[in-house]
Parts: structure tokens; sequence; C-alpha cells
């Protein structure tokens, strides 16, 4: 920690547990990004919408599971998400957010209790970081993080199941593997339906609409190596897209990478079915 | 049935229960194909070894569970298998097997009381048609299964784990689908280890040795559409292969298609795992 009691990316590494790097977030001492943070613990994407918009934005994410895996939605006015942590204040629990009025983004503050309603709904949706550390875990490299990258991400010609104000394109992310270790990834990311779940797609951009992988619409271009697969999972940047575009009056997001660390660990996510 | 008190194909899948088919097999009065017959009942590939050899052929199956993946062994001597079906017995209840001697064929006869000795060891392999059940009921199309032909095999450049005498290379059964039917075709034969369960291999043919798909080395040339990715699984003619090679100076196998219908049901065989 510096003299104005601010943490290094190496003091908040060193906080291992979920509860102690949400209180230095809490404390204004950290803001920045959580990519390997309190390893094991999930992490979640962060929609904060008024009553009205939350309700259709949450059947939105029951009618599109694979992009929009609800993992927890908080009552009206409610800052507290007690399932993913008892103490969790969701106003001030996020490094960084992103703050849109008519889905345009206005400010990106370290906090938000000065924007909070007794209207407000907390929607937090599964991550990929889950199912990251699990292929991880099972030997597989992902290139993206060998690489220090941000994982590609691609707008494809799939299209949600809309409901009234909220639709658009399924955002896919893309990590490529041997053919092994993509029936390796196949399996192991079917066991977490709450992150995206299982591949949508495999092997062939073209047919769902991607002609050029060296560019990416969001993130990093990949590095593909010959005789890889492509492997494509939905991603959570798809409701975000359907938001700004729905342009709700007010609405809070997560900022990008600066996720809510939860106390629910990955390996409860896996599911039995 | 005709005169003889002979089953035809239409008589003998009006036999719904395995027992029932067993009995008619028993009786001599069907000795064809089992493909499709007393549907969701588990069909096995039939190996019967003296002990020494089983022994060694046994240690061969673990060290490669997914082509040789091991249902039911018997014990020395007798043509019984309980677990499988309390009534089985190994000696009729085939409809043909292949004899061989030194690795040869030498008969293919329809029973092998005459042949049964008192060191005999009956190893039951489970085989792919109870996967294809599954995705089948999946809503999976299976190309060889529309056209009604024999699924393309194919010897590949994967060499088995050896023992002393059984060794040789993985073949191969090649199925192929669009993208998203192949990743659902993963997550549901993963599901089924004690029938070679995932895939081996996934998209790249040449990475495993295979040239040209149209020229299968057993069963029939498969129609590749264009978007479809070929799926290889290990197949329970690897076994065989590493059989004729060791050239045990007396074995007997079921003969292709003619496959030891059990009393297990195909969702037995689903693994919790």
């Amino acid at each position: 920690m510096d003299a104005a009691g601010t943490y290094s990316l190496a003091d908040i590494k060193s906080l291992e547990t979920p509860k102690a790097l949400r209180a230095a977030i809490r404390r204004g001492q950290y803001t920045g990004h959580t990519t390997g943070l309190a390893p094991g613990s999930v992490q979640g994407n962060v929609v904060i919408l008024p009553l009205g918009w939350a309700e259709e934005f949450l059947r939105f994410c029951e009618a599109n599971p694979k992009p929009c895996p609800v993992l927890a939605v908080g009552e009206p006015g409610s800052p507290s998400l007690p399932h993913l942590g008892e103490d969790i204040d969701i106003r001030i629990d996020v490094p960084r957010y992103r703050v849109f009025r008519e889905g345009v983004e206005v400010e990106t503050p370290t906090d938000i209790a000065h924007l909070w309603r007794d209207d407000f709904v907390t929607i937090v949706l599964g991550c990929s970081f889950t199912f990251e550390h699990a292929l991880l875990d099972a030997g597989l490299k992902i290139h993206h993080i060998d690489a220090n990258k941000n994982v590609p991400m691609y707008v494809t010609n799939i299209e949600t199941v809309a409901t009234e104000r909220f639709k658009g394109p399924m955002v896919v992310t893309m990590r490529s593997f041997k053919p092994r270790d993509a029936i390796a990834a196949v399996q192991i990311t079917s066991r977490y339906p709450k992150v995206h779940g299982a591949p949508i797609h495999i092997g062939f951009p073209e047919a769902i609409g991607l002609h050029d992988l060296t560019q990416p619409d969001f993130g990093d271009a990949p590095d593909l190596e010959p005789g890889e697969l492509p492997v494509f999972w939905a991603c959570g940047v798809t409701p975000q897209l359907a938001l700004e575009r729905a342009r709700p009056p007010l609405s809070i997001t997560h900022f990008p990478g600066h996720m809510l660390v939860t106390d629910i660990q990955n390996a409860d996510l896996v599911s039995s079915s």
C-alpha cells in the first residue's frame, strides 16, 4: 500500500479471500481490474436497472441463458446480494462502474452510492473467468492468458431471442485448441451452465458470420496456430449490447474486467446434470 | 417364422425383450446381424480366450479403455455372464462367431459349444450402438444410419498402449456433424465411458494419419457434407486387430455386427461422473 492508502496489483493479489478483496475495493484502495484475483472465487458481470426494465431484462436473460446466465438477482431497492456474499454492498463493492443514460455512457465512477434509487434491481451474470479456471486446472493452454492479452470477442450473425425492448446479435469469445483439447474444453465447460456452458460453435467461423478472426470486435487479436480448431462460447458482452441498444433512461454495469468478486467458489457452479 | 422354424428380420424385430431375442438365437432360429434389435438394450463385442491370454488381453483393455471398454468378464471355464443377463450362455447366445487359430479365421459357426474349454474366459466390450442410440434420441442425424450403411472405420497413426503380445494402431469410427451437433455429440458420448466415451479427435483427419476419408479401411465410405466436422471415436475393431496380430493358438469373437444382446439398458451405462 502506498502513502495514499492505495493498493498496487501486487498488494491486492496478496489478499486471498474475496471478502478481504471487496473490503479493499470498498475502501477505495483498489480500483483496477479483477482478472486473476481471489483465485477460485466466482466473479460476476453486474447490471443494475430500474424495476420495470429489470423485469424485462431478466426475461431476456432467461430466453438467452448461454450469453446471459443469471447468478443472482437483488431485491428491488436493496444493494445486498446475500447469496453471493453476506456483506456485499453492490453500490461500493465493484472496483469501477459504467453509468449509462439513454444507452450512452456518461461516467465511470468507482462507487455509485450517489446514484442509488429505491427501484434499482441488481442482476449478476456468470463470467467465463470461472470456466477458464477449470480449463487451466485441467492442463489446457489458453493462448490469450499465456500472452497476457484480452480474449477476442466477435459479433456473430446469430440473433438472440428478443423481448419487447431487448434484442441484438450474440457476441462470442474465441479460444483455439488442438482437437483433443477442444474435445476436453467442450466436456469441461459443459459442466458450467451458469458461466456460459458448452461452446455454441466449433470449427467454421463463416457459419456464424465471422469472416476474419484476426479482426475481433472487442478484445485482442488471437494467436491461432495451425492444426487448431477455433471454439466459440456465448459471451457476457451480448447483454451489454442489448442494453445499449434498448436505451433505458438509466442503467449501470461493471466496467469491463472490473467484476464483482463473490464468496461462491468456482467448484460450486459445477452442474451435476 | 418359416416352415424350417427360421425367423426373418421382421420376425426378430418383433421380439422386444433381449431375453426373447437370445432365446430365438439360442434355438438357431436367427443367425443374422443385431443392428437395431431389442432397442434400448446394450449390445456387446465378444472376445473369448484361454486363461493366460485372457489375463493379458484384459490388461491391454485396461491400458486402452477408449477402444476397449470392458463391460463384463466371465469366470474361467464358465459360459455364464450373470451381470449382463441371468440366463446368458455365451456358447450359444451370439448369432454368429468367428474362430481364429494362430490369428487366422478358420470357421464362422453359429454356436461354439463344440469348442468350449475349461480354461476359456469371456470378455465383453462395449459397442458404439449404445451411444448411437443416445445421439439419435437427442435428435442428431447419423448419416450412415440414414443411408442404411455401415459406419466408416479407419486405422489411425495413434498407437495403443502395448502389453507383451497385444499391440497395434487405434481404429476409429467417423461420424460427421454440423458444428452445433458435433458439440452435442461430444457432450452426449462423454456420458458413456463404457462404450468408447467422448471422441478422440475432431476436425483434422491428417493429424491422426487419415489422408482420404472416402477410403475407409472397414465399413462403407461416408457422406461428408460441406460445413460438417468429421468426429472420430475409438472403435472396437482396435482389439480385434491386436488379437489377430498376437496370434493366440485359439480365440473366438462375435462375427461383425452379430453382437451379444444383453439385459442391461443403454441408460444404465450413463456415467454420473
